[in-house]
């Protein structure tokens, strides 16, 4: 059953110096989740432009600013996607995996994926496909304890399992790394999604699967059918909402996500 | 003038265990690189599946094999390139950068450019566009010493820049990550060049540039007229000839780039 | 000529739950540093016990607490110490090092030395002994940047290295860990001096050479001549001035260090 | 009951340029390890000396070779040491520590402890001294998988937690970390012991536990009543059997331990 969201999103940032930022804050317009109506609002002093997110997927919002940047964000949309239960999907062997897709298999700065293939083969012996991606998040969820002081923005993968505690953003980044582990491809999702706590961007998994992608929330604070992607990528690095090129000091900031009907 | 090259490659490995291999060894057909002809045989127990690269360039071969593991690559191809010299070429302001380019403005696993912006602001401090980028690679050549032994496959952009040693991998690397921690869009190359000493596959980078991608040899073997591009990628992860998923053991490895005529 | 200090400390600290506390904030009494008086008042909810530090220089206090924490500290001493310039000190072969300065050739947790030894080797060929100490030494006070922002409690010297910022704790680090790659024996001091800015506890560098450890501030803020050792380490592990074992939260902290007469 | 041992080292090792050699390989003489004979012979072309090790453990032998470095070391001691079960010993409040195991509680090179103890916390709440001690022990003997080639040399506790492989030293680095995570003191010990396998210089843990150090091999391999320790340290960095400050390569080496009676 499709489920309408209600949007709202403020930015206002201080630059003491001239700087470029780029902006990923749209939602994206895909076949499982279509906008009724938006509006960006950007304060830029030079012409904004606009460029597709990573694999084509949502928009990047170049601007330019010095003293006071502030963006919103207002949009009404439907997600209307069908949810395979992760367990019953088969496995794909890694040769049967399309070009674009590849990537995902290897190991980034933050889902240092290479360093947990042991840990992978010992504790997830025997299993594959999506009783082992099932497995991971699983044990995810179990493992780490929310922490919204319990990492920094260069806290990894390997951190995270180690610490055993974070925010969506390490709950993501270490399902990520565990599924590359795992010989699945995987990738990091800026989201938007009711019932967050507290209201904020989102960051959750997507799981290569049976020939498509499949979105997954180890913090189970969203659910799947409810989650509005914003952009994709292959770890925080590409999906950050805000990327300044200099300084900027935070003002003020909300996000809101409302159910309607 | 262009340049005819031609390229032999023979691989021999063993598998212990039945394995899917991931071969990247075939030069890319590109409008400054063009085949005239080429003969890819891999040794694989179930069909092979070819998929393109990362960026759509080159081309993925994934086989299945266990026991012995052989490819043969021939080729002979022609390269003719405009080689800019780097030093002139104006700079672009990241809010320019077309949406592909901007991923490889972020840190990678081996590239961990967000660590080396203090260096690259401290030492290259006034300096942009073709001029940063000519400085960044005159520092990588004259700062590193070529060791065959001196980094491994793990070996960081960070380690490389503390070792001040390394192999073509390292070189690409640390002048990659300078380069992205100086918001200059780089990507790394797998290559053939001729005088590579000892031959073998070369990596190179590739920095983006005045609206176009320019290929560099931090190293100094290769000149960016005669490298033919196999693939490329984020660092070394997205751009190895060979993944093996599972164990894999050398049995011998050739590989062979003359200049023709 | 002697110098006359006085330092008063104040220490205090939130516990929402029971926790050890372990202190290091009592000036050392050596026979370059003598104490004329001192008080110190920790405030525990059980009896304080009072231990050596790393090798027997100064003292540790353990104490334990709930709620709330404070310290006291407040002292006249008089540093009275030669200090001899660095770059006429003669070479020590590492072998005849004697066995407690061995472990300092060590690398450590925020001291990786062995990750720098090819910058070392590159940058400082041809120099041995006080001569290699001292440019060292200049290279770490010209390549850093003081900025108080510039790192955090994990922030390691080979981090530092790369982003050329940082506090009184990375440039000691550095210079700690680039002598260890020299082959220098090198330990961190927490210390009081006079002039440090913003006034607190202060950490520098102590360098065998000669038969004896010297006393060196990368920073520049301190002279050799006035320096308070409180106590020495490996690195920041060893030498923090307070270590809970349990959560704490900062309500105030006072550190003032002034020259007498 | 008193175990006899017989030992018998050859090291034989190419140093290309001159270098001055660190050996540790004479077990040392204490109160539950007594050498009945022994005799160390070490190629040196400069004067050896010998220097105490770690805490006044055992000892340290400096030379100086170029060419040829080789040392033979026979002896035959007897272990007769009180084993006490650890699940049975009482905690210790950290408060209660002497001034020397303070260190013993800091992070290392080698053994970055602050990085888990988020993990130690969530897997092991509840449990406190030999109880959480023996715990840690039979996590990480379980967790662990033992496999030659499954490390480096730069491998650190974090690594083998997350690759759950290795050999003796990473078994007891990573030991050692969780035990410090744990806030029980630890340290690494370099040590013969008959049954291990193959035959080689052996790394194990001593953790600090009801006022004194008990030996711990999470291998399995050997048993605490029959360890006859070399030298003690913070972690591999400190007890390495030889450490040369230039390069060697190795030649032959061969460690013979066996029960005697």
């Amino acid at each position: 059953m499709p489920t309408r969201l209600s949007i709202a999103v403020d930015l206002d940032y201080g630059l003491p110096e001239p700087a470029d930022v780029l902006l990923q804050i749209a939602a994206a317009a895909l076949p499982d989740q279509w906008i009724e109506s938006e509006a960006l609002d950007v304060w830029s002093d030079l012409p904004l432009a606009a460029v597709p997110g990573e694999e084509g997927i949502g928009q990047r919002c170049w601007s330019h600013a010095v003293g006071r940047f502030t963006a919103r964000y207002a949009a009404t949309l439907v997600v209307d996607r069908l949810v395979h239960p992760l367990h019953r999907l088969p496995p794909t062997p890694v040769r049967h995996l399309p070009g674009p897709v590849v990537g995902y298999l290897m190991p980034s700065r933050y889902c240092p994926s290479d360093k947990l293939e042991g840990f992978v083969r010992a504790e997830f012996a025997g299993l594959s496909g999506g009783a082992l991606a099932a497995a991971l998040t699983e044990w995810t969820a179990r493992s780490l304890r929310y922490r919204p002081s319990g990492s920094t923005g260069t806290t990894t993968a390997l951190d995270t399992f180690a610490s055993r505690e974070g925010v969506c953003r390490d709950y993501a980044h270490l399902l990520v790394a565990l599924a590359r582990a795992a010989e699945i491809p995987a990738r990091c999702v800026a989201a938007y999604a009711p019932d967050v706590t507290p209201p904020d961007f989102h960051a959750v998994a997507e799981l290569w699967l049976d020939g498509g992608w499949h979105l997954v929330d180890a913090t189970g604070m969203a659910s799947p059918a409810e989650i509005a992607r914003i952009c994709v990528g292959r770890d925080a690095t590409d999906i950050a909402f805000m990327t300044v090129f200099g300084t900027a000091q935070l003002i003020a900031q909300r996000v809101r996500v409302d159910r309607l009907d």
